[in-house]
């Protein structure tokens, strides 16, 4: 505890992965007074083809 | 707000995908009186053998 | 399957929720070809102090 | 109901899997005293890029 | 690693959820061959008006 | 999109609920190079007996 999930698109580089999961533990542990080690993160990489927005497909949208 | 996720079975083709989540907004955009670019829908697709009823994967039932 | 999630603002009467499923039920079942019995929906009820947009929290956007 | 997600790395064999959904609806099922056939679970597989403790991706822990 | 989630009825004691996480563990900690310690379970309890089956809400199902 | 979630510990003044969506917004709009505003987050607070380790409710670790 605690236990974030992140759901963004697909097709970043893991090196964005490896500093998005730093900076966000390290948000997480200094407002919640956590240890780091406390914080666990579960990325859901998303296709286009399965997020929509207004009803249409992130894919479809200009 | 608000945002919808939706669990399915892999395997629909793209255009099934696109009349889903615009039916699906219609319906809680009227229901839920907001507009549709408010609502945000998730489709997580399943392999077969990831979902399970009464014990059995999904793969394994007749 | 299909499982619908939906997160949603806390407040709104029975009546309304009752009308949400039915329609989401019928949006799912309609394009993904399943009966009504195999959809099933969860409502994840929220107060505007656990969703934020933008950082700031639902409660204290004007 | 109940329905139970279960997220856990990628990579083991479907027969562990199978054994997986076997064991924890009877443990589900037997403890919250429902029938086996209206418990569901959706396991959810994680590439090692994709999960974090302290603030470092799994794949890059030693 | 791994991490559950159950979503159930609200109104079992606390006897219940205690035998429930400690049955779920050892059944998942046994076919996943994992220390006990690392299961995690975190139990989403719904009111009968937050879930519906076939279009119905639970409190509305005979 | 990105769309976060954060499981944690019921309890927290809503000060810190507020500063801890502010540094995540931060976190993930400066790491994915998104604006903020298209950061959404939803804070899944949690009563201690509805979280386990190992097998025992966090209610009832020492």
């Amino acid at each position: 505890m605690p236990i974030v999930e992140i759901h963004m698109m697909e097709g970043r580089p893991v090196e964005v992965k490896a500093r998005l999961v730093e900076e966000v533990t390290r948000a997480v542990a200094d407002t919640l007074n956590v240890k780091p080690e406390q914080v666990r993160i579960i990325l859901h990489e998303m296709d286009p083809h399965h997020y929509a927005i207004g009803g249409t497909l992130w894919a479809d949208r200009g």
